[in-house]
């Protein structure tokens, strides 16, 4: 048996051995910053490594996890206690820069933690650092001009997607053991699904975005990445420390209905995701789901709406900040692009689109109540990670721009506030992995994390050939 | 002593004669049918008269209270019982015509009552009918085109104001006890005050607009017309049966501290209107109240703000509704007009608003606050009735929009959602009535209340000389 990379261990493992001293937080931190200087340079993971930081906060949690003065429980903050995460530049960190990806930001450094921040403090995580993105989150390649592009690990010619890469590309890599990354149209899925790796969108509003850099206030959502369904359902939990009822617990149910939408979501998808999304259905049936088709009509304004609130949203905070029109020329030029669409948006087809929202939120919740249907079973990006630069995937035949074909089933989950998790279902046969998207109502964090676990426990995840 | 018109009586006075059986609902009732009957043709105030519907009302008020048979208190509803009412006709009546004052609606019967009107019927109230109003509540003229002008009961040269004229009209001429108006800009105050009543506009979704044509779904509120400022207060209270905290009723306050806001509210204002409110605050000042000067300097947005919200949320209801631009030759020229500028609004100038709502919310709250101030004290309107089709008005030698003139002092309380008062404060040298407003803080009614009515004990409100 080869011996295992630290850098892969699960955080209940990492828990034990803290709890053992047979591990510090310390060595992990020292061990993961040692991975970071080797292979930050290659994959641009990392915006900002904040060493000194994350070893003055793992030798406190060693002082309080694992020292022999300690009293067994006082200074135990929990499963997240010494666990070294990283988070997404456009997040709020007191005396550290916080770039968003822009240029004109380089050297902004926050006086405030976001309130997500402050919650992982006190549950004791520690910060590696701040990790790249696609410029203020708006896009989803992480193709950054400015700071250098995030490169996928499985194959560095590619992108990570996007907007969360940095972190999908440190989870995967072992450069943190989980990330925390923003989704306002699929930025913590899509990642996910191109990186091999597990990305959890919750329910809007449940995990503060307080201090978390807006790009549409009515879509966006914070949450967790990291390599397996227990990990992100972990840190999640952080979130909702005092919610007792919380989402991260596994649900007593045992029987789970999945329903697969006749619209929308199978109308555009690449043959390897196809094949791979027929052989997870099989194991989810072999794993006691029952499996049914359902019919959503509405799904398909879902694009049309989606973008009708966020491109308006996006251009009017880069105005009320006075960065738009002002910075134009320093904005990356696909971004500024969306940010002049904005402006275009009629007031009336913004209202139209919240109507829209609302009318999709009320068909979903009854079409899955009615069906007695506890999540949708689709698809996460109809293709596998594309190459760095390439703008239009071909599908039986017909070119695509890739940045609708990687949005596209993401958005669905935003636009109605409901949570979403993207876990990987294995591999292409390019080698690339692929990712299989659950989305449930409102609140049913739990129920997603159990269906999303019997999938892991059948189909163990691929990881990385290193 | 000549003998007083019982269309003029208080509610109070009413609800004692009919509870000494010394007048019935149904007497009442037929007295304000026939006063409709001689004065409607020229006034205009009423669109549809449900004699019938009220009578058969009446009858049933009169068996619960004058009843010989019935016992003390069971069938006693409470102040508004046998209390003839009126409603504007943008308020769904079941299976009574609800024209909006739209010509294309002209043989719309709604299958459901408004809220309020369920609220209404439950107190014992008697509908006479549905009344004019500025089409779709959009204008502050009631000059309908495709129903005729309401006229102003004090010179039918002039107009009521609107959009609730014809309510307005109704009270004022003794065609009604009280009347139910709507108000996004003005609607309620604007009509009070040029036909010399009391108009209250109440806190945003205190009282229930569904079922009520919307104009602006953000700003719309639903509320009272009435000859004195307890009637007021006691059909708003209908509207809170199970509030015992009520609105309506006084504050137990005995000195009020009045604010007078630099900006904004005296820039523009006839002479007339300059002299009667000075010598209101002399009134209000030897009343006990304190008067002091405050600076809200957001006020000069509210303007901007208001249209910007009030205009594409209105076009967006007409779009939704098929209406627009389908039935574009239908509407009148102004209605028109203002839904073509909805859709010329941007999405992001409609999000600014939204943030300077937020803002001037804000800081209305918080300077009443510091300045330790119950209510703003300001004119309702800067002029008094202008002659039916005056579309422009000179004041100090400067040319305005008689429209934005009349909308101009009002549009503040309904921007923040606040409560506001208009109330009699005198005659012009014309002749004409002119109104006072006091606009407090969210949920601040009862202040109100008391305020207006130490203004109206010390001063009786004037009343139409015929």
């Amino acid at each position: 048996m080869t011996k295992r990379d630290l850098a892969f261990f699960d955080i209940s493992e990492l828990g034990r051995l803290f709890r053992a001293r047979k591990l510090s937080p310390v060595e992990l931190t020292q061990h993961l910053l040692a991975r970071i200087e080797k292979l930050n340079l290659e994959l641009n993971a990392y915006l900002t490594v904040t060493s000194e930081l994350s070893l003055a906060q793992a030798k406190k949690a060693e002082a309080e996890l694992c020292s022999p003065r300690a009293s067994k429980s006082v200074h135990d903050r929990g499963p997240l206690h010494g666990i070294p995460i990283s988070l997404k530049d456009n997040i709020y960190t007191a005396g550290i820069r916080t770039t968003a990806g822009a240029k004109f930001l380089k050297d902004f450094v926050p006086e405030k933690d976001a309130r997500l921040v402050t919650q992982l403090k006190a549950a004791g995580a520690i910060i590696l650092g701040k990790t790249n993105l696609h410029e203020f989150a708006y896009g989803v390649t992480t193709n950054n001009p400015h700071y250098g592009p995030t490169r996928n690990p499985w194959d560095t010619a590619r992108i990570p997607g996007g907007s969360s890469g940095g972190g999908a590309t440190a989870v995967a890599a072992g450069l943190c053991v989980a990330a925390i990354g923003t989704d306002t149209g699929g930025s913590i899925r899509i990642p996910a699904s191109l990186c091999g790796i597990v990305g959890f969108k919750p329910t809007l509003h449940s995990v503060s975005v307080d201090g978390v850099i807006p790009l549409s206030v009515t879509l966006d959502c914070a949450g967790p990445l990291a390599r397996s369904v227990e990990d992100t359902a972990l840190v999640l939990n952080a979130f909702h420390a005092r919610d007792k009822s919380s989402a991260s617990k596994a649900s007593s149910k045992r029987k789970f209905a999945l329903g697969i939408p006749k619209e929308f979501f199978f109308d555009v998808l690449s043959q390897e995701v196809s094949t791979s999304f027929e052989a997870a259905l099989k194991v989810l049936r072999k794993s006691g789901c029952k499996i049914k088709e359902i019919s959503i009509p509405l799904l398909d304004h879902t694009e049309s709406a989606g973008n009708n609130i966020a491109w308006p949203e996006a251009t009017r905070y880069h105005q009320k900040m006075g960065w738009f029109p002002k910075n134009s020329a320093d904005y990356s030029e696909d971004v500024r692009a969306r940010l002049e669409i904005g402006t275009r948006i009629t007031a009336t087809a913004y209202l139209e689109a919240i109507e829209q929202r609302e009318a999709f939120i009320q068909q979903f919740h009854s079409a899955l109540a009615e069906a007695k249907i506890d999540a949708l079973v689709v698809p996460t990006t109809p293709i596998a990670a594309p190459l760095i630069g390439e703008e239009s995937t071909t599908l039986h035949g017909k070119d695509h721009a890739t940045r609708a074909l990687l949005l596209r089933l993401n958005r669905p989950a935003n636009l109605a506030g409901i949570p979403a998790i993207s876990i990987p279902c294995g591999l292409a046969p390019s080698g690339l992995p692929i990712g299989l998207q659950l989305i449930g109502p409102t609140s049913s964090e739990s129920a997603l994390f159990s269906i999303a676990q019997l999938f892991e426990r059948a189909r163990p995840f691929p990881t990385l050939p290193k």
